[in-house]
């Protein structure tokens, strides 16, 4: 069997401007980066204006096993499929971290037959965009410290700088670490961290901004520390916020590449679905949706966390109003979360129980007022049996459900799905409803994700939690939505909680002010904002020949 | 007065497809980054191989006051001259690193009517050369401390780890830190350093590269650290220069821009002048001697440090043949030399005595069989009679000089520059010789560049560098050459002493092992690989509006 790689190197590639041609963009809307990539210019949207949008569609999951339940495959299969019926479509894409890469993740283009290419470029650096994110966000740490060393006028206090340092790697060593060490010409000793470059919340700003100037305006309201009265100090305070906004000068267009089968695809900005929102840029949403009659975007990790974060946060601030959710199952995660330990085997009584996962998804994606169809993304080891139960609960939930191949046989593997997607928009029954009113205190919005969307008994808010929610009030950002920062491994904040938890509840640690992205991070539970390495990475088994072809990315 | 963004942002480009028509390259050839920066594939070198190099100069300069004494402004107002007078020529240029563009520096593109450009591109990220070497090197990093965290098989002594973290930023409370801090889920602690990237092993080694292979090469050959029973372990040890080597992928290609005046210039690579060899990639220089008839190249700091190197380590390696030597002098740096204190008024007398260290250049660069001319760089408050003086000296020593005025006037003030340069090499007399024998001992090789290019009476090896020698040359690197790192403020390795030091010992107190760059680095001195940030620092100063037009960058 061919890996992705493989595959993606034998694919024929149309020139980046002859994609760029088949949406209407004249020479001057894009610049290349190379012959396959090109950044458009987001000024286009003010071109477009008066161009009524296609129509959004969501693709999300169940919850995951740690291999992923391809959201990414699901996504190009089905723009892929759109676009051979005949319909014009764009999928508007996460970009992928570097740390993965190496770690054991591996790339995020998709795969088999489903991929977004060139998956090498995309997957190594592509182009640039989250390395102009670190060296933005390590500008500002940078002149933290030398604020410190100068003097510290802002009276900053040293044990309460909220502002991590960044890097695009797997790197635990750097988790916790003591900087400013050997004598006052190196700086003023302290704790500091190391987070994963995707993990800035410049990266959140980037993708929920709609212009350069309302990502400057942003990154100045970014708060870095605390004074030693307690006041919030922010970017601008440091007057770099020009300077990190000329960093982002070209970061913040989004980046156009093509599927395996030369359908368009935006790839831009890849925040976590955790302390962040986990959705590619607004800019790409937005002009996926002006330029194509279908705009395919995913979000992070499950409903519950990326969907959820899609629709009270993404879609609230940028004025989009979605039309269709997209579940993707596999018959192993749903075997997995029934308890099954070998997935590769038939079990349908593992199945049955799993299903109160998939259903609890449904349920929770109709409380937005809109319509789910459900992708079975195909393995090979899957059963008839065993879709027969999946298409009897979403028969049961009134959901029409789609025997997804997007794997092996690319968009014609997703033509039912994109069939029934179509069919489930062209009743336009969608009535896209955030799911809680921002004027809620922030304790009432955490409540109401937790109950209706986790399906928890209640919240439990820690004294820490409870004193940084009163600051966060009395400081006027009271009104910002909910970012909840979780396990991915179960709809509950308790990773070992399978299925469709049931009699529990949250527990919320503590609060993190993203007050330049826009939302609270309520953090329940003890998410790793560094990953680290395996025993054995994947770089060791990535490798360049004498012609520069790389071998060993999945 | 307009500064250098205005006189770039006024000035009219032409795409780079045009620029690239001009020097003979097809479509083939390069790949486009926007529409005015360009990524040429050195495969080119292969086609090419039958046609007959261009002429090769270097551009030089005299011991520099803080802000520089115009090298890189001399070499572009050169080569728009040489274009002026029909003949073609590229510059092969040094890219900047971020962290002097946000700290004092600036940026690195010249300055006035002599200048690259884009230079806000160039200035901030260019093509991701930078970005792709920092995450390289970081990799190894990452990895190193992973191989700690699971069980150490290659017996690392974790006081032994000579491979810091890299970032490209001036932030000095990186240069001495605790890692791996929090218990054992999150690493081993030690102590650990960042250098901005520019001072990565991996920079010097791309800039000596000839291939994507070659550079592999290299990579797997650094040594990281020493293992407990005192064996050098290299990259390949981690198994990770496939993957390594993979992220430079696009680094390695040459990046193809323009001056003022339209002519090619290939900026690629930048590292360190002192703790490295300060030159830009083998590879450009290699294009440009392919591509043009003139090829001007330049190095770091004084003629004493990127001078030697360039003619002692990168010609040696890449097998190049300078052909011509231009020194760099200005009035304000000479009048430094001899001791004035206000650059700015006409001081004869310390224009005379600082002339000793014009004349100590001179003699230098005339050591490697290399004619010599002087451009005296000219500032607007020179005078004739200080420019009498400085031709005196020239005329000396036989060596001509030029009124250069490209700052101000672009090419058209670089044409006698360029008439001296071609006639210099016209006559024929050049005969490039290295100045030491690499089978010499790196003691004796030290003591040469000492005693020939500083005029020490001697060197002094402190008792832990006479050791590294001898482990060094056990381990079989004794035949490399030289790097010496030591102040760009003197011609000796004395910050204090200006003009033509006499009377003084060089102390080498360390000897570092670059063994897949190629080069043993004498640490002559304590050389920060870490800049900070000023009090007040340019970052300060940069913003971009609503049009994404910079401001404040120079």
């Amino acid at each position: 069997m061919k890996s992705d790689i493989q595959i993606a190197q034998e694919a024929k590639l149309l020139k980046i401007s002859e994609v760029a041609k088949t949406i209407g963009l004249s020479e001057d809307d894009y610049e290349q980066y190379g012959k396959y990539k090109a950044k458009v210019d987001p000024n286009l949207l003010r071109k477009l204006e008066n161009k009524e949008d296609g129509k959004l569609v969501l693709v999300t999951a169940i919850t995951p096993t740690p291999a992923g339940e391809g959201k990414s495959t699901v996504s190009v299969g089905l723009t892929q499929a759109l676009n051979r019926l005949g319909k014009k479509s764009i999928a508007a894409l996460r970009e992928p971290s570097l740390g993965p890469v190496f770690g054991i993740k591996g790339g995020a283009t998709g795969g088999g037959h489903s991929q977004v290419i060139p998956m090498e470029d995309i997957n190594l650096h592509f182009t640039g965009d989250i390395h102009a994110i670190g060296v933005a966000h390590n500008l500002v740490s940078a002149c933290i410290d030398n604020h410190l060393k100068f003097g510290n006028t802002l009276n900053i206090d040293i044990t309460k700088i909220t502002w991590k340092r960044v890097m695009d790697m797997n790197d635990r060593s750097l988790r916790n670490i003591v900087i400013g060490l050997g004598g006052t010409a190196n700086g003023i000793p302290r704790e500091d961290s190391f987070q994963i470059t995707v993990a800035s919340e410049i990266m959140a700003a980037m993708c929920l901004a709609d212009s350069i100037a309302d990502l400057k305006e942003k990154i100045g309201e970014m708060v870095f520390a605390y004074s030693t009265a307690g006041t919030p100090l922010k970017i601008k305070d440091l007057n770099v916020q020009g300077a990190v906004a000329a960093l982002m000068k070209e970061a913040i267009k989004p980046n156009l590449v093509q599927t395996l089968e030369n359908t368009p695809v935006f790839i831009h900005g890849g925040p976590f679905a955790n302390i962040a929102h986990g959705c590619n840029s607004l800019l790409a949403t937005k002009l996926a949706l002006k330029l194509s009659d279908f705009a395919i975007t995913e979000a992070g990790f499950a409903a519950d966390l990326g969907a959820e974060k899609f629709l009270d946060i993404k879609c609230r601030k940028g004025g989009l109003t979605p039309n269709c959710v997209v579940v993707v199952a596999t018959v192993r995660a749903l075997k997995h979360h029934g308890g099954a330990k070998d997935l590769s085997v038939q079990d349908l009584d593992a199945l049955q129980k799993g299903l109160s996962n998939l259903e609890k998804h449904i349920e929770n994606m109709k409380k937005f007022n809109l319509p789910v169809v459900v992708a079975m993304n195909r393995f090979v080891t899957d059963t008839e049996s065993e879709f027969d139960l999946i298409r009897k609960v979403c028969s049961d939930h009134n959901v029409p459900v789609a025997d997804c191949d997007v794997w092996a046989n690319g968009g014609a593997g997703g033509e039912e799905l994109a069939k029934l997607v179509i069919g489930e928009i062209e009743k336009g029954e969608d009535n896209y409803t955030p799911l809680y009113s921002l004027e809620s205190s922030p304790e009432e919005k955490i409540e109401i994700i937790a109950k209706e969307i986790y399906g928890a008994d209640g919240v439990v808010f820690s004294p820490k939690a409870k004193k940084t929610i009163k600051t966060i009030v009395e400081n006027g950002y009271g009104e910002l939505p909910i970012c909840v920062s979780k396990t991915q491994k179960s709809i509950s904040d308790n990773p070992a909680l399978l299925g469709r938890p049931e009699n529990f509840t949250v527990t919320v640690n503590e609060i993190r002010l993203s007050a330049g992205a826009g939302f609270l991070v309520a953090m329940a539970g003890n998410i790793i904002d560094m990953p680290g390495l395996p025993k054995k990475p994947s770089a060791e088994l990535i490798d360049i020949d004498e012609n520069g072809k790389i071998t060993g990315l999945f």
